[in-house]
């Protein structure tokens, strides 16, 4: 049994997570909030459930939502992709990401990225037979040079693979990256793919910039989104993505034998919730925000550095003034030792990242972060 | 945009239970019952929320629920799977399936697999580059030749994809079969992979036979189940497959990002189900054996002939004294003028196939399957 996926072992969220269980550490590593969802949104899968609304959805998922998800859109970034056509509910934003990479990627398309970059990419590109070329960011911007860009932009170049707000870097691409990005692209037959699960946590004052705000882009897009995020329930396992209708009917035949068809109930609810209470998503900027300047405040007397964050659930830590490890054995150290588990930034890039930063997530509760926080300064 | 699966158009189940939809039809196309699961379950669910547990789960499945499939599985087969090395749960069978076909075959490899076939099993063995080898088994009884199978085995062989109980023939493998599988290809570094999602769902005297129950094949096999079918819940979407430990490691490096984790409150309300409601995959069989009698009771007036059904709960009709038209034909006339909507068979074969039959679900309330075959009767 030959493997096509030689390189690859488990996920680095696996194994961190099996560490802080072992070695009953505080889990800043994977992200998963600490806390539980919304009442109302259990309430309403308790209901549908109790309906009988327990057989296949739509392949492309309920109705309702896919309603609901054009609503928000249009209120979000002033553009309702169509019901019908336009939208697709997938078994989280993973399986939007696969189904988007295997429905656009041919054998020798190249494929752009950004590294650090979130692990699930590549696996995808490599199964596809594609070819990732990825551009190095530096800490602490992580900025993207336009010009280093436009010369890896080729007759090859199929796909470029984005995240804003950023997981694990914490940085927001604004409204002028993504017009560099067309300007880069939009002679070319080039598809772009933008990861935007931390769509609603993101903190800078003009708010998230979506692919979809942008006219032409979002004619050759797939946005992807996660309402794990959204709505603190990693595990419900429902995202989607929004692509024109040419793509979007590409990524469903691929999706139709991927899953087919995502947990009813669990649609059936989120389809009420982003409906009736708006609000949640709309606040969630600030109930983040208000998590991250706590945190940030607690290490202020830690020998860690911390990078600005502008969005997601995490934050980076340079770790360089309290140890010589590199971030790998650094993280596990800290799990055995300080009783804290983080994610090494590493994990997310090809080439030797020599610098020495490790992830920490903030969706936890506010007595988590202030216990995890107690045991960094002591280092 | 070129399309990587060009001959691919929308699932005829996708179809049909619209055509349904459309024209009021009794819907017995698309495979899902029209009455609900366990109480017990849904309440499990409920339970399981209200505790929180709507994080991810574990990538490979939640522990208590990979430990009650090792149980059931000895219960069954006589045969107890590890429960952390060979376990896969998977977003529906669906996902096993492709992941299974993704993690095994290469460019170029060929896979046998048995005609009329599932309509996942093609496009996922294409999108990994492999060749389909189909052999196209004859009505009333879809014999397996092993002679034409033996003769169609050659290097190049990668995986044989089989179905037991069989959707859409509803015939069921022997040990005898399994046994001949293993004659053919025990010499040969060649794969199974054994889609047994009607399991529970088998009529035969002996039971269902299980390739876990073979010591030999199951070295080299993968199981894939679903608890959709089993539970009357296929909205939920929970399955999976059990393989190896070597075959699972790959099976799971695609998992890992193709879904990466199954909903958390589902799996763990299946797991308190198969603990503690084994009476339900026991009894199963003679709840829908039950069903089969009366359905093919009601029809024993209409001019359709009816075909042996022993498992699924799926049954073929011959209409051939009702009308010249093609099966597809045949299925668009019934859901609009006979007002029952049914699955035509020749979409399962890649040759033509010119036989006149169509599948019925009998997954439905006694008054439904009454209201059917009365107006199947009067045509
Ligand atoms: C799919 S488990 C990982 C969760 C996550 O997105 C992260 O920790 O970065
Ligand atoms: C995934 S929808 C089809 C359900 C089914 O298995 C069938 O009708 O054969």
């Amino acid at each position: 049994l030959k493997s096509k996926l030689p390189a690859l072992g488990t996920t680095i969220f696996s194994q961190m997570s099996a560490l802080a269980e072992q070695y009953q550490a505080i889990n800043l590593s994977q992200g998963f909030p600490d806390f539980d969802g919304p009442e109302y949104l259990q309430g309403r899968l308790a209901y549908h459930v109790a309906q009988g609304a327990n057989q296949y959805a739509p392949m492309t998922g309920v109705v309702a939502l896919r309603e609901a998800i054009s609503e928000k859109t249009q209120a979000c970034y002033d553009y309702a992709p169509d019901v019908n056509a336009e939208i697709t509910v997938t078994a989280g934003a993973t399986e939007a990401l696969y189904a988007a990479i295997t429905a656009l990627v041919r054998s020798g398309d190249e494929v752009i990225c950004f590294d650090p970059s979130y692990d699930s990419y590549a696996p995808a590109v490599e199964l596809s037979g594609g070819v990732l070329k990825r551009i190095a960011l530096q800490p602490p911007e992580f900025t993207i040079n336009w010009e280093q860009f436009a010369a890896l932009v080729s007759e090859r170049t199929r796909l470029v693979i984005l995240n804003t707000p950023h997981n694990p870097t914490a940085t927001c691409w604004s409204a002028d990256d993504f017009a560099a990005l067309w300007q880069a692209i939009k002679e070319r037959n080039i598809f772009v793919l933008s990861d935007e699960v931390y769509e609603h946590i993101c903190f800078s004052h003009d708010g998230h910039a979506s692919v979809l705000a942008h006219p032409q882009l979002r004619q050759r897009a797939v946005a992807v989104s996660s309402f794990g995020k959204t709505y603190h329930m990693t595990g419900w396992k429902v995202g989607y993505c929004i692509a024109p209708a040419e793509i979007s009917a590409e990524i469903r035949k691929v999706h139709q034998y991927l899953t087919f068809s995502v947990n009813t109930p669990a649609q059936l609810a989120l389809a009420d919730m982003l409906r009736y209470a708006p609000e949640h998503y709309q606040q969630l900027p600030h109930f983040y925000q208000a998590k991250r300047d706590r945190f940030i405040k607690a290490l202020a007397a830690s020998r860690f550095k911390i990078l600005p964050c502008q969005g997601t659930y995490f934050l980076l830590a340079d770790y360089s003034a309290i140890s010589d490890l590199d971030d790998v054995a650094f993280c596990r150290w800290l799990t055995q030792e300080a009783g804290v588990a983080a994610i090494p930034l590493s994990v997310f890039c090809d080439q030797p990242f020599a610098h020495r930063l490790i992830r920490l997530c903030f969706a936890k509760q506010d007595a988590t972060l202030d216990a995890a926080a107690q045991r960094l300064v002591s280092l």
